[in-house]
């Protein structure tokens, strides 16, 4: 492969291989701009479904795809494996953590968002996010493994129980407390485990006096209907002010005995770059940008995804969902041409598409644009669709359409190994 | 599920659910006996494709299976996720890593083999191996970043070179260092990295003065002229005398720089279960047997696969290889049936079905048990039916043929994924 010589061509740093990092970096394709991706992981992780990875329905390879292999044709888009420890405003340069320092005309903020705590002690260093591979690694492993010690239990004779807690009322904790109770029924009735299912408990606990905030009340009625019918229990107004490593404990006092805390309570904007950038920052800590998506304070740094606060109305920001995400990526890649080639930038303005939940097999719920409500199976056939078609790369697709067509028809089969490595960091 | 009461029926406790311990078990399927399979992973690992895993053609759950979901439909097999650290012969009973205790009316042991170091200095701790998934994931991870650094210095106008050394000219060996070859080239192609593939070195030693020593020398002959088509130097005549981080030295005194050292220099049997039932082993630590699998010194005591020093003649032991791992595991069942029964044992006769070895696309080798030798495209198509043929579960099958279809038509997709977490132990 021969590579052209790109150097003279103005420089475009793109921080971050996320939904918002690749569609900024796909807007240059083809255009007279080097484009550098820039991220600690080699691979695009689609987190939407991370949460059946850490169930044992997918496997990692299924929602992630080396970010080298989508722009393996476009010689112009380059990949650069580190982390970005420091910005350089002045001298127009990033230092990576390996020490290398890599000019830009143009930086683009995209790091994404990870689990916010709220200060609540012990939860960030025991209860389970689910913002990456290796979270959705470590979760499989500590319910599988918690599977095979009450299954110990229960052949020798002892009354056996165990609680999982899902701490958040969100498409996260509604998603991954459905796909919890579906993979105790799977192992329970396919791989011979002695345990009763009802005596592992999945505990559902929001402080919101329903699930499902963004949507109409009639879709928390269905969603609570739904969960309750397939055996988790289900809390309002209820706080968490502690995690230990076997406990939980709530603003009531109640303390449980539990055998993992799931944390899907909200996110924040990921801080190392953020604050690198901008000291003053928006809302769960994303950056602030003016309707461009160009910092407040700078020329030729910008934020998008989950990394911005994206002003709504003047007084209020769009959610941290892939759309907004797909969407700024492709608008700051517009305008950073329109920069480069002296034309005026224009304001980004969000078309929305609806949001959706899946909270089992034949049942997922869905609001359009126009305010209605898909729910049952119709709304799990459009999410199916959906997240099969913004999976990165044939390939995965076809793979992760097989495994959910297996699973539909309940062939006992599915990747549920314990690996050994969940302890390590990401 | 309702389980019968089986405690009233003889208890077989299985050590180790590989090819030999899976095909015993497989054997009591049915039978009026209670069997445990105990094994520190949940999953089988179908090693002979673990090379494959570590450079990026299939995933870690293409290649694994969870020995609960191999026999979910047989309730008198049972599995028992921990490890056997000491055996009371007299007692009749196990004891495992948690402190359990398992009571047991035969035992036997499938625990396999490992890498065999021959106590050459630094090569336990620097040279990387080829015997479990997590082996298969760090050798994944040390490949890919090895290229990653080595296009950043592409990129940085540096002059680039890497090396990475196979040792051992077994089939571990040839087709760990074919498919090392592949894996450059189809990065170099498809992943738009700035290296010469000519700058990575693959280099692959043994002390013997030819490759593939258990086959012919004609095909030794073939194995070498392709694997130097793919850009791969042979040396023979050469041993390691020590391995360091970056480094390994040979008993000619050149030291060389290198990227990763590939261990694939012989087997030794896993040791602490081994050596916990007899004292003086045979050849590779193997625990010597009688003609019907039986431990010399002991009426309940078996061993089967790698774990055994089966005779072959008086002289001569079997290979560790498949096929001996399976056939001895399906033979120990029917003794251990015939003890129960009151009936004699019979002598294990071992059917030699042949051997293979894959060197890449469109060449394998394979000696028939006639002597007849198949090499290239017929040879590696019967690799490529055989190996599927043997895959456990339909659904990883599938997924296989899939895979290497796609490979075959150079789609350019593959789980070239780097995953944080190599540095733990298995």
């Amino acid at each position: 492969m021969v590579f052209p010589d790109y150097s003279h061509l103005p420089h475009v740093v793109i921080a971050g291989g996320g939904f918002a990092g690749i569609a900024a970096a796909r807007g240059f394709i083809g255009k007279d701009v080097k484009v550098t991706i820039i991220d600690q992981h080699n691979f695009h992780t689609f987190l939407p479904l991370l949460y059946q990875v850490a169930t044992a329905a997918l496997e990692p390879a299924e929602v992630a795809y080396p970010i080298r292999t989508i722009f393996g044709k476009e010689k112009n888009i380059g990949f650069r494996h580190g982390q970005i420890m420091e910005v350089d405003h002045e001298a127009k340069h990033v230092r990576l953590n390996d020490g290398a320092v890599i000019g830009f005309d143009h930086l683009v903020i995209a790091t994404g968002a990870t689990a916010a705590y709220f200060g609540i002690p012990g939860a960030s260093k025991f209860a389970m996010p689910l913002y990456s591979l290796s979270d959705s690694r470590k979760l499989r492993n500590t319910l599988l493994m918690t599977l095979e010690s009450a299954d110990v239990e229960a052949e020798e004779g002892k009354p056996v129980t165990r609680t999982f807690v899902v701490v958040g009322g969100g498409p996260t904790g509604v998603e991954t407390s459905g796909a919890i109770a579906e993979l105790i029924r799977i192992v329970v009735r396919r791989d011979g485990l002695r345990i009763d299912p009802a005596n592992i408990r999945v505990l559902l606990v929001d402080m919101a006096p329903r699930l499902l905030t963004a949507f109409p009340e009639k879709v928390s009625t269905y969603t609570v209907k739904k969960l309750t019918e397939m055996g988790i229990e289900i809390q309002f107004g209820r706080s968490v002010v502690e995690v230990q490593k076997d406990s939980i404990r709530f603003d009531d006092g109640e303390e449980l005995e539990v055998a993992g805390v799931i944390w899907a309570a909200g996110v924040t904007a990921n801080g190392t770059l953020a604050s690198a950038v901008q000291e003053s920052r928006g809302p769960s800590g994303r950056l602030r940008v003016g309707s461009d998506l160009r910092l407040a304070d700078s020329n030729c740094v910008w934020a998008i995804g989950d990394s911005a606060a994206i002003h709504q109305t003047d007084t209020t920001y769009l959610a941290q969902l892939a759309p907004v995400a797909i969407q700024s990526g492709r608008h700051v890649a517009k305008q950073i041409l329109n920069v480069i080639n002296a034309h005026p930038t224009k304001p980004f303005k969000y078309h929305d598409k609806g949001i959706m939940a899946t909270i089992g097999r034949h049942a997922a719920v869905a609001k359009l644009p126009t305010g209605q409500v898909i729910k049952g199976t119709a709304g799990w056939l459009a999410w199916l669709g959906l997240h099969l078609w913004y999976l990165v790369g044939f390939r995965n697709r076809l793979r992760v359409m097989i495994n959910w067509t297996w699973r539909y028809f309940d062939w006992p089969s599915g990747p549920r190994l314990i690996v050994a490595d969940a302890e390590t960091a990401d």
